[in-house]
């Protein structure tokens, strides 16, 4: 089973694939799949014995480009359609114990090159709208397989959330003319927010923060997606997005659970929502921890509500943050 | 500090309530501050010794009726307002050890009614738009107090999961002529995913599930707020919801976490997501259990595209609630 259905409720499509309930989940290290394959060993997803960055499908994809017909038939209220896309793994390290803050700057570099790759690989096929690399890092959020990695879902429309970007930046640009993006770089810059100041990137806990120590990493320039980056600009990002994790790491004094998230222009679809001028580069890291062994999670307001409810002032958050990335010693 | 900013990249406000940081964290048993105030004990918030059902102020809380000016002023691209409204706690047993599932239909009963008095309270302030009753249950959805216990948030805007509703049945009001909610129930009776059938409300598990065992009670009338039901239709609420949950219960084995929101009419606000008359009543239920010792985290999917996925099909989980609803016995 992988299909889409649509919400009538909400106006919005949800996935099922059935075949997610069997992934696999909290495998020991001799049997991760994520681990090189080395002599004697497993056979594992990456058949070398060493490798920088790896991507590969998704063994248990929730959007495939050759979805079954669905399980049942759509109604004109729920209408119902195969779930057509992309849901690739990308490995960043064959060192099971890493971490992204922990593989160096040069490492991520490379990243931003397969991330770039690969999102020019999927937006060419014509089914697709948006593309969305992310990374869900830690136990605290939900992760199944500890070996380090991200992932990348290419979706066939443009999803509720981008979606509302989209909209929220058409709505400024009829009122002021400008990008809401490039204002926003425009305003944060040199304020009590930023964390880490690149020449072509700022991060900065934006002034509405939903989670505690969110960080935003905005692209200063107007660029829809991470092809288009120059070398010059992909070496600023991933100096910027080092220096970012490492500060996480030094100020929680752990391995920081986050999700990550890039958000990009559409690259398909149709109506405002697809609109790609409307895109600016940018990525979201929501850390789930509000404070000493206490995680925010996602109750009733927020559930029901969709409205956030943060107990960090971003300006208390910033210059912690901004002081212990300043500090902190970043692996090249 | 306790203030509303808005996101111009999401067209969205979000509450920052500094003071909830040090709001009271999984205290003993001892301590409780929602149980009864005892000859001897300390003092707790309910000057009683016993109590059915409770309802007063939040003491941390998010929304306040004397917010203090915000702590930094607001710019064009990011407004700043006082975070004015009301925030609730309703308590609804005095024992410490209970659940909404085992205090019993005629508890379940007097809360509809307290639900019903503060919903129409709450209401009735010209500066709120939408009144959210929910609550948050166990340990794996973030609660920080264990005495069984529910709460009410009134916004002073109608919020963006309600607004998205509001649009989305505008939508379908505007195609067909007809209430989404009512084309729901009259395509969800009788069918494999029905849980409860009474005969004022109907449970089952939506052909949308955003969780997968999640199980939504929708009114068969298309009533838009508690207030508005009567005795007979709130007799049939409790019964109803009483059923889920001891079902609920019986099919996990154990206490279920959920999160439990009311959807109701917006009560004022502007606009079309302001019109009290696409508003159809309906509770959502969803427990974060995805399987045994299993639970569904909203991971990159669900934060950055907004895209649920489900790995559970609505006509698996349906038939296994409405088994488990059937046979258990429901505490009187």
């Amino acid at each position: 089973m992988s299909e889409r259905r649509y919400d009538p409720t909400h106006d919005e499509w949800v996935t099922f694939a059935t075949n997610r309930q069997d992934r696999t989940y909290k495998p020991p290290a001799a049997a991760c799949p994520l681990c090189p394959t080395r002599p004697g060993g497993p056979e594992t997803e990456i058949p070398r014995e060493h490798f920088e960055v790896a991507v590969f499908d998704n063994r248990f994809p929730s959007l495939t480009t050759t979805p079954p017909e669905p399980d049942i038939a759509g109604t004109d209220l729920v209408p119902v359609e195969p779930a057509y896309g992309h849901c690739e793994v990308v490995v960043f390290t064959d060192d099971h114990d890493a971490t992204l803050a922990s593989v160096g700057t040069q490492r991520i570099r490379l990243l931003v090159d397969a991330w770039a790759d690969r999102f020019a690989a999927l937006a060419a096929d014509p089914r697709i709208a948006y593309v969305l690399p992310f990374e869900n890092k830690g136990e605290a959020v939900g992760v199944t397989l500890h070996h380090p990695h991200g992932q990348i879902y290419a979706y066939p429309d443009v999803p509720p959330r981008p979606a509302r970007e989209q909209r929220a930046a058409a709505k400024h640009r009829d009122r002021t003319g400008r990008c809401v993006f490039c204002d926003v770089v425009a305003q944060e810059t040199g304020g009590p927010r930023v964390v880490v100041e690149g020449t072509h990137f700022l991060a900065g806990v934006p002034p509405w923060a939903r989670f505690p120590y969110e960080i935003d990493i905005w692209s200063r320039a107007h660029v829809g997606t991470i092809p288009e980056l120059d070398a010059a600009a992909r070496d600023d990002l991933a100096r910027v997005l080092a220096r970012v994790l490492a500060g996480y790491d030094a100020f929680f004094g752990i391995r920081t659970s986050y999700l990550l998230g890039i958000h990009s222009a559409p690259v398909g679809g149709s109506g405002p929502e697809a609109d790609p001028t409307l895109g600016h580069l940018h990525l979201e890291i929501c850390p789930p921890h509000r404070g000493e062994g206490k995680l925010k999670y996602l109750a009733g307001s927020e559930t029901f509500g969709g409205a956030f409810l943060t107990d960090v002032a971003p300006e208390v958050a910033g210059p912690r943050l901004r002081a212990a990335a300043a500090d902190v010693e970043v692996p090249a």
